[in-house]
């Protein structure tokens, strides 16, 4: 099971190539939710999103090992997270990603020198596939996040948050960030409850995709039966991994799930109160608040928001809601 | 004159109260100008400007000596960082903006606590209503750029980027600027030169308003004469101080003026590769180095990009370009 102490040994490989990414604060945003809300700004980590720092902390292992090629399955995050890492290793890249991914993500993970292999969504299997091209070029795979190393990777945001906010001198009320396979919040939940112990722990996952809400509420794991569209491509994802859902049973207090509207307003309150670039996806946390998921008047609340790969027509969307 | 003491004085009065913002990268903009560009984004800052720095820096001291209530005239972000600084040590904010500001600054600058006058930008002077808005009601001017406590607080970026290259083990070739009334080029040209006496210092601004870039060509200081309208209304400004213009004459090396076509696609660049919002005049720096103005191959350059409050239709307009 995953470890506080795997997550600082992760920090301290991931120390001077991954991005500290900065805590944000606007004092709009505060008034208006009436409390302190400090967002962990990830689309400045390479790649803009999170999922490089599983990745790298995945892939710099298998280059110890001698491993010269990885192969990796991805609705593009992950995809360029493992581009990129391979590529400081020299490594071979292959990613199977689905065709009707945003082209910015397909386009990105290529210039990351990556080859990309593309599958239909919806009668294609991406795990077939990666275990088939796998075992065909002797590859290693690295999954997006049923991987011990890759949980670990992700904790290392959470990590960075304790120490930000140990600098500041807060202790959180609340803490809420995206769930997708389950990676980032179950790494990140393992290294906040290490030293705020009290905090609840929150997820927000897009509206006809909360099997993660359900699988806590329920205690079993839930699989995704949606088959509409999402604009939140980056956490749409069948179900919560099976290392993932341990964590988050033990973590988590709950789930909840937000409109395309939602999602909207969030990612143009990001962009005119917090000057950033949020993906739908990275942005549904902020959204669940906005919502009034969780309350936050008089409470310091953590919002992290994962990615920021948002191709140029869903922010021309935000900006017109 | 300015001194790099001063700006060691302000760096600890602004310390733990401004946004000790970060140096961005990005791999494709690396390549795209075969070189090595970092980002200071200090659209990140309080307010969505460098403009709180030297706001503050002034604001401090005038409340220690019993200031209760400023005045300031402002295209938008001075008024800003005004408002906030003046909010924080609970005194009087008057601010002086153009009719014609883009409404986010003025209801930005409302919100923050500010009373808000506007003026016509082409019929009336901003020194005279400023002027008589001080004497009527026994408030103290607080000038964008032309006062040395301004251009000391700006010269704080400076330092930092001095600071967060040192760190990094970096010396720079160049650094760019966006330069209007002139306080951060100055002020920031001071920092850098203290310890990087090698780097070249050059400076953006709009085409038709290239009064800076003359200026220095010239050696003599000249006003910009256009009424063309211009998408960078933060850095319109009649002529470069008198006390900011000395400051440039002996560091910085040349200017640049840039369309409004290469600022757009500048804007878009930072949205898509560096996942930040850079309004119009804080982009120009970049725009400029997409010009061809200066060479970046093989070469380490820093780009400031010193502000971020942009209009929802601007932003529409850099992501259709």
């Amino acid at each position: 099971m995953t470890s506080y102490a795997q997550i600082i040994q992760a920090q301290q490989r991931l120390d001077g190539v991954a991005v500290r990414t900065p805590l944000l604060e606007s004092k709009a945003i505060n008034e208006r939710l009436q409390g302190r809300i400090l967002f962990k700004a990830e689309p400045l980590q390479h790649t803009g999103s999170f999922k490089f720092r599983g990745a790298y902390n995945k892939i710099s292992q298998l280059a110890q090992q001698g491993v010269t090629g990885v192969v990796a399955y991805s609705s593009g995050n992950h995809a360029q997270g493992v581009a990129l890492a391979a590529s400081l290793f020299d490594m071979r890249a292959v990613i199977v990603m689905p065709a009707d991914s945003p082209s910015i993500k397909i386009n990105n993970t290529k210039a990351l020198g990556g080859e990309v292999v593309t599958y239909d969504r919806h009668n294609e299997s991406r795990e077939k596939i990666g275990a088939a091209l796998a075992k065909a070029h002797q590859l290693a795979l690295v999954k997006p996040y049923d991987d011990e190393d890759i949980i670990v990777g992700q904790g290392t945001l959470g990590l960075e948050i304790v120490q930000q906010l140990q600098i500041l001198g807060l202790v959180p009320d609340t803490l809420i960030a995206p769930c997708g396979g389950g990676g980032l919040i179950s790494g990140t939940s393992v290294a906040l409850h290490q030293s705020f112990p009290q905090t609840k722990i929150l997820l927000a996952e897009p509206e006809h995709y909360d099997d993660a809400s359900r699988s806590l509420r329920e205690s079993v794991r839930l699989a995704n039966t949606a088959t509409t569209p999402s604009i939140c491509d980056a956490i749409v994802t069948p179900m919560v991994g099976e290392l993932t859902y341990p964590i988050m049973l033990e973590h988590v207090a709950a789930g909840f799930a937000v409109t395309e509207e939602a999602v909207l307003k969030a990612m143009a309150m990001c962009m005119q109160e917090l000057k950033i670039i949020v993906e739908p996806g990275g942005c549904v946390g902020l959204a669940a608040l906005l919502s009034g998921f969780a309350p936050t008047k008089d409470k310091i609340t953590i919002v992290v928001l994962s990615g920021g790969n948002a191709d140029p027509q869903i922010l021309a969307r935000a900006l017109s809601v």
